[in-house]
């Protein structure tokens, strides 16, 4: 599948990384690029979550994704697959992304101009990425079900930053010992601000309310 | 719970760390003390299935675990609760573990003597921890189902400085698209070397396997 760009970004030397994350996202904002950036554990759904927001969203929007991993580029397929504009941003054995990462992903992303939407699918992890401000407008992290209800706990930053934290794959909370109810207690602990919505990426469920959510921060951010 | 300790690991400043790895492992070896090293992504079961192994070792070995996590103490409550001697270290936010902050770990756990078989349970995090020698004898990953298949692709280093991996949560397979033939494969890719056990912590499947190839690890290396 010749569709997939591979962009290999270089990990930035700057240490002003707060004040680099402030400029993209004024350039951003006079460009009307919305920049989303969705972060989790490895495996808990980044993907197929946003295969199905793009289903619901792209006829009023134009979306671009940047699909960030250390190595392979499953993931741009699968989004290529799906319709959807994306690129692989391989990260050279780094664990995030920076504002300056995201800079050289989005140069390439929205060349040809159009993208309303730019998602960033960081790396698979809970812990690194929440450390460093990409140039996004909004946060959101997903938290499945299998991984447990005491990863706020144990992952206190990445609830932190979150402004949105999607619950993942509902549809297999019989088989766990996933209490809901303690989760969103445990996120409210780390912050009170995050919005919780349970999703199902597989089957749809939930999916609904979370576009609504992101339709809502992009219309707000427009104005 | 008065029997948790907690023990604040400083970040080191160590650029040396393979040498100062290869130094404790020296001396873990004069003492007699066979050092474990699990990693995996946040949720995948590393303590549930420490239970399990500690349950199958504890009449034939001294074990004594570190859980080292960014925050909280669950995880070494749940040891306790397992009649295992345990004890927490906190990482400061820090992503991994390197050899020196395992050392303090150890200064702890070994201090009254006798334990033959430590474990530490890295920070859960795919990325970070598999670049950092932590002195150990034996490096193990864990995988869990929901993660998905594709792992071995996404992060490479993991599945290249583990000599076991295993592939967790093994019961809730029928729920998940996990395919254990192209994991084995895609491991293998990264490392011909490493074995793969297939388990479930929760109910115990595979854990008599994965317990005799530690048994069998610590009798090799004894020699």
């Amino acid at each position: 599948m010749d569709h997939v760009r591979i962009i290999e970004v270089k990990q930035s030397v700057f240490a002003d990384n707060d004040k680099r994350a402030a400029q993209l996202r004024q350039e951003l904002k006079g460009r009307g690029v919305f920049l989303l950036n969705l972060m989790s554990s490895p495996g808990s759904g980044k993907t197929t979550t946003l295969r199905r927001t793009a289903e619901l969203l792209k006829d009023e929007l134009k979306i671009g994704v940047m699909e960030a991993d250390i190595d392979s580029d499953v993931d741009a397929r699968a989004m290529a697959e799906a319709g959807v504009k994306s690129i692989q941003l391989h990260t050279g054995g780094m664990c995030h992304l920076d504002a300056d990462m995201t800079r050289q992903g989005l140069d390439e992303l929205l060349a040809e101009g159009g993208v309303e939407l730019a998602i960033l699918e960081n790396v698979g992890n809970l812990v690194c990425p929440a450390e460093f401000d990409t140039g996004a407008v909004k946060n959101a992290a997903i938290l499945s079900v299998p991984e447990g209800d005491d990863k706020p706990l144990k992952y206190p930053l990445m609830f932190q930053v979150c402004d949105v934290v999607l619950i993942n794959k509902m549809d297999v909370a019989p088989y766990f010992d996933f209490d809901l109810e303690k989760c969103r207690e445990y996120i409210r602990m780390r912050n009170p601000n995050a919005k919780v919505i349970p999703i199902c990426a597989k089957t749809g469920e939930g999916v609904e309310e979370w576009a609504g959510w992101l339709r809502e921060q992009i219309r707000a951010w427009k104005v």
